[in-house]
C-alpha cells in the first residue's frame, strides 16, 4: 500500500494534494507503468478523505495522462506521452515549412521581408514614410464612449456573431454618408470588410480564376502586387501619367485582352498623390462600360477632398453597375479598429457575402456598433471636417516648402489636390535609387523608394512622401532635407 | 447676364446658395453645355458678396461635374454625366455576375442557401440547431469595463494598426492559459487570427495548391467541406466511429495517398460531440510524425472540459512540432468579437503572419487588448469555472432525458465527456432525413440535419443537438419532443 499525505489546513484543495503526491510517485518511477492504483473506496479510507476527493484526483491523472481508467475498473498507471515543453521538444521539427507551403508564400515572404526591411532612424528621423495616420489627432474619446454606450445598451446582442454582410445600422450610416459624394447605394448593396485591403480580396476571391488577367495601374499600392500574385492572377499594367492612367494605353489593351477587372484608384492615388479630372473619369466608364469590364474603384481617401476641387467618383454615375467601390475608415478616422466596406451591385454584394460566410464568418460587432453610434451622433462628419482643416494646411506647407526650398531641375513631383501623398521624380539621376534612400536616410528623413508600387522595376528613382502622420514643422524640415540631399546629388 | 438672388439672412452659407440656383439653371436646361459663366469677380459684383463666395460656388460646380474650369479661364457649363440614383440606374447592370464569377463560388452559395435556409418556427420552438453560445451568460459588463478601461489608457496606440501577428500581451495572455491545457507554446508561436475559421482559412492559404488533398473527419464541421473546395483542394473523408477517426483507415490512406494536412477535432467533435482518448491521441501523433504529415487540431471547445476526464491535446505532446492548433474564444467567452488563434512552430507562424499583412493587414486592436485585460484581471477563469458549472449540469439534464424518454431501439446518440454537441443515428428508418427534419419542426423542436456535415452523403438520417444556447427545462422540453416524434416515426 502507497503511503500518502494530506494536509487538511493547506489552502490547495485536497484532491490537488492528492492528484500532485501520485503524479510525483509516478515521475519519480516510484509507480512503475502497469502498477495498479488502490481503489477510489480503499485510498479513501486510508486517507481520511471523503471518496469524491480520491475520484477527482484520479479524474484528473487521468485527463493528463498519468493512468488508465474504465468504468468500474482498477486504475493502472500508464506509459505516459511526454510533454513537449520547450525544454522537451526539438528546436526544428521535422516539416520543412519551407518546403511544403505553396511557393507563392515564400515569394510573399520576400517581398515583405524587403519592403518593412527596417531602417536604422534615429529620433530626429523625419518619416514621409508612413501613411498611418497621425494618432494625435484621433478622435479618441468620443469613439470610446460611443463603444462603451453602445454595450451598455445592447451587449449580449452585440457579443453574438453578426451578419456576415455586416451591421445593418453602419451598413445604412455609410450609405447616407456616401451621399455627400454623390453616390446614392442603399445599405443592401454595402458589404463590411476587415479594412478596404481586406474587400479587395474578397473580391480576388470572387473573380479571380489561376491564371486570369487583372488590369493595375503602375505605380500601383504596394501590396496589390503580391496579393494579386497570391490569387495566382497575371498583371496588365497600364501607365500612371499625369492625369492618371493612360487611357489610350487602356484602350488598346482591352482591344487585344480579356481582363477580369481595372483596379483604379482615381483620387489621391497611392503611390503618385494624383487625381484624375471628371472627362478622365467619364471616358474610364464609359470605356469599361463598353468592354463590359468591371472596376474596382479604391476609393480609400475619399474623405480627404479637403482643396474642394474634386471630381466626382466612378460609382456615382454608374449607371450600369460595374463599379465595385472600396471604402475605409482606416485613412480618415483611425486603422486600428480594421472596419472598410465594399459598395458594389446586390448580385455581386450577395456573392461576396457567401464568400464571407465561408472564409470568416462576419466582422466582429462591437466596433461595428459604436462606428455606426458615432457617425449617427455627427462625430464622424466633425471629424471629418477638423482632418480638412489641419490636412489642408499640412499639404500647403509641404508643397509650398517644397517649392522654395527644392530647386534642382532633374527633380519634380506632383500636386496633389488632397490626400496625404506626394510622388517625387529624379531625373537623370546619377545613383541608384537605393544609395539615394541611404543618403536622405543619412541627411534625417525616410520616405518610400518608389520600386515596391511597380510591377517591374522603374527606369529613374522615385519616392513616396506622405505628410499622414507629420505636422508642419516636421514636415518643412523634412522638406528642407529632401532639398539639401538633392543638391549634393546633383551637383 | 444670368439674373441670381441670394438671400442674406439664410441660414444657408452664401456660397452653397450660389451653387444651388446655378446648378437648378443649368438642370432646367437654361444654362446650355458650352455656355460661358460670369467670372467670379463680375458675379460677385452682380450678387453684391465676395468674390471668395462665388469662387467657392464654383468649386462646387467643378466637383461635382457642373462646369469645366481651368485656371484663368472662364467657366463653361459642361454636359454633364447623370448621376447614378436609384431611379436612374438599370434595374440589372451588364455585368452577369453570376457567370463571371469562379464557378467555385456558385457551388459555395448553393451550399449555405440549403445550409441555412430559414425554415418557418414558431416562437414555442426549442432550437437545438444553434452551436451560438446562449447570450443570457456572457459576462458583458466585467468585458465592457476592460475595453473602456484599455481605451483610457492607450486608447491612441490601440487605435493604430496593430502586429499583424497580434496584440503582443494577448499573445502571452494565450500562452499561459494554454498550459492549463499542458500545452507550453511562446507567445511568438501563437498568431491571432479573426476566429477559428479564419484560422483555418490562413492555413489553406500556407498549404494549399489547386488540386492538393486533405484528409478530413466524415463527417465534419460542414463549413469545413466548401471552404477546402473553395481552395480547390481534394478531400480525402476518413470516417469516424465511436472511440475517433479511424485509425486504420488513415493509416491504409497515408500509404497510398500523398495530403497536404489532416484536420481533425479531438475533442467534442463537430457534429458527433465525439472526443478521442489518450491511447487514440499518442497512435494519432505517432502514425502523423511517422508521414511527416502536419495535423491541424481543431480545439475549438478545448476549454468545455466540464466533466473533467479529457485527455491531453495533440498539440501538448508535439515534440516534433507537427501540429497546428486552433483555439477560439468564441466558444466560451462570446463570438462576436471575431478573436481566435493559431499555435505552431515559428517557421510556420512567420508564413502566416506574412499571408496576413497581404491579406487584411492585422486584426482589431481594441478587442485584442480588451481580452488580453480581461484575462490577466482573471475575470477569463472565473467565467470559464461558471461556463463549466452551468454546461456541466445542462448535459447531465440532456444525456438524462435523452435516456429516460427516447425508448426506441433503432435510435441512439452519442454521449459526449463535454462541449455542447449530441449526435442523434437514426437506424433503419422508414422516412428520409428531410421528412424527419420537418416531423420534428412541427413537433416544435429544431435540429441540424446530419448530411450538412459529410462530404458525401450518408445512409442512415443523422441529427446534431446542440445545448449551446438553452436552459435545463428547454433542453428537456426539446429532448421529450424528440422522443414522440421517434415514436411515430417508429411506430
Amino acid at each position: 500500500m502507497l503511503i500518502l499525505k494530506v494536509n487538511k489546513r493547506s489552502e490547495i484543495p485536497l484532491f490537488k494534494q492528492v492528484f500532485e503526491r501520485i503524479k510525483e510517485l509516478i515521475e519519480q518511477g516510484v509507480l512503475k507503468p502497469g502498477d495498479k492504483l488502490p481503489s477510489s473506496r480503499d485510498m479513501a479510507v486510508h486517507l481520511g478523505v471523503h471518496r469524491s476527493t480520491v475520484y477527482k484526483a484520479y479524474e484528473e491523472l487521468w485527463a493528463f495522462g498519468y493512468i488508465d481508467s474504465r468504468p468500474g475498473s482498477y486504475s493502472i498507471v500508464r506509459e505516459r506521452e511526454e510533454l513537449a515543453t520547450l525544454e522537451k521538444r526539438a528546436q526544428e521539427g521535422i516539416i520543412p515549412w519551407n518546403e511544403i507551403c505553396t511557393p507563392l508564400v515564400d515569394d510573399m515572404l520576400k517581398f515583405i521581408d524587403e519592403a518593412t526591411k527596417e531602417k536604422t532612424t534615429s529620433p530626429d528621423t523625419i518619416n514621409l514614410a508612413m501613411l498611418d495616420l497621425d494618432p494625435r489627432i484621433f478622435p479618441v474619446d468620443d469613439f470610446r464612449k460611443c463603444l462603451n454606450g453602445v454595450l451598455v445598451d445592447d451587449g449580449a446582442r452585440l457579443l453574438t456573431y453578426g451578419d456576415a454582410q455586416g451591421y445593418r445600422p453602419l451598413r445604412e450610416a455609410i450609405a447616407k454618408r456616401l451621399q455627400i459624394h454623390s453616390i446614392e447605394v442603399a445599405a443592401d448593396e454595402i458589404m463590411i470588410t476587415n479594412g478596404a485591403q481586406h474587400g479587395l480580396e474578397t473580391i480576388l476571391k470572387l473573380l479571380i480564376e489561376p491564371g486570369n488577367k487583372v488590369l493595375i495601374e503602375s505605380p500601383t499600392y504596394a501590396i496589390v502586387i503580391p496579393l494579386m500574385q497570391f490569387y495566382r492572377s497575371q498583371l496588365l499594367p497600364i501607365p500612371m501619367r499625369e492625369e492618371g492612367l493612360d487611357l489610350a494605353y487602356l484602350r488598346k489593351t482591352l482591344e487585344k485582352e480579356k481582363a477580369s477587372f481595372l483596379y483604379t484608384m482615381p483620387n489621391f492615388h497611392n503611390p503618385t498623390g494624383i487625381s484624375t479630372n471628371q472627362a478622365h473619369r467619364e471616358e474610364l466608364l464609359a470605356l469599361c462600360e463598353e468592354h463590359k469590364l468591371p472596376i474596382v474603384e479604391d476609393a480609400f481617401e475619399e474623405e480627404m477632398k479637403y482643396f474642394g476641387k474634386v471630381p466626382l467618383p466612378l460609382k456615382s454615375m454608374d449607371k450600369k453597375q460595374i463599379v465595385i467601390y472600396l471604402g475605409t475608415f482606416s485613412k480618415v478616422l483611425f486603422p486600428g479598429i480594421r472596419v472598410g466596406w465594399i459598395a458594389a451591385e446586390k448580385e455581386c454584394i450577395k456573392r461576396l457575402v457567401a464568400i464571407r460566410k465561408v472564409s470568416d464568418l462576419s466582422s466582429n460587432m462591437p466596433l461595428q456598433a459604436a462606428l455606426a453610434e458615432f457617425c449617427e451622433k455627427g462625430h464622424y462628419e466633425l471629424h471629418v471636417k477638423r482632418m480638412h482643416r489641419i490636412f489642408r494646411k499640412r499639404m500647403q506647407t509641404a508643397l509650398k516648402a517644397m517649392k522654395d526650398y527644392i530647386t534642382v531641375e532633374n527633380v519634380s513631383w506632383t500636386e496633389p489636390t488632397g490626400g496625404y501623398l506626394i510622388w517625387l521624380h529624379l531625373k537623370n539621376c546619377p545613383l541608384k535609387e537605393e544609395r539615394v534612400h541611404d543618403l536622405l536616410l543619412k541627411n534625417g528623413v525616410l520616405v518610400v523608394p518608389g520600386r515596391f508600387y511597380f510591377p517591374t522595376r522603374p527606369k529613374d528613382p522615385y519616392y513616396r512622401l506622405s505628410i499622414a502622420s507629420l505636422d508642419e514643422d516636421e514636415i518643412k524640415t523634412g522638406v528642407q532635407r529632401i532639398a539639401k540631399t538633392m543638391e549634393k546629388i546633383y551637383k
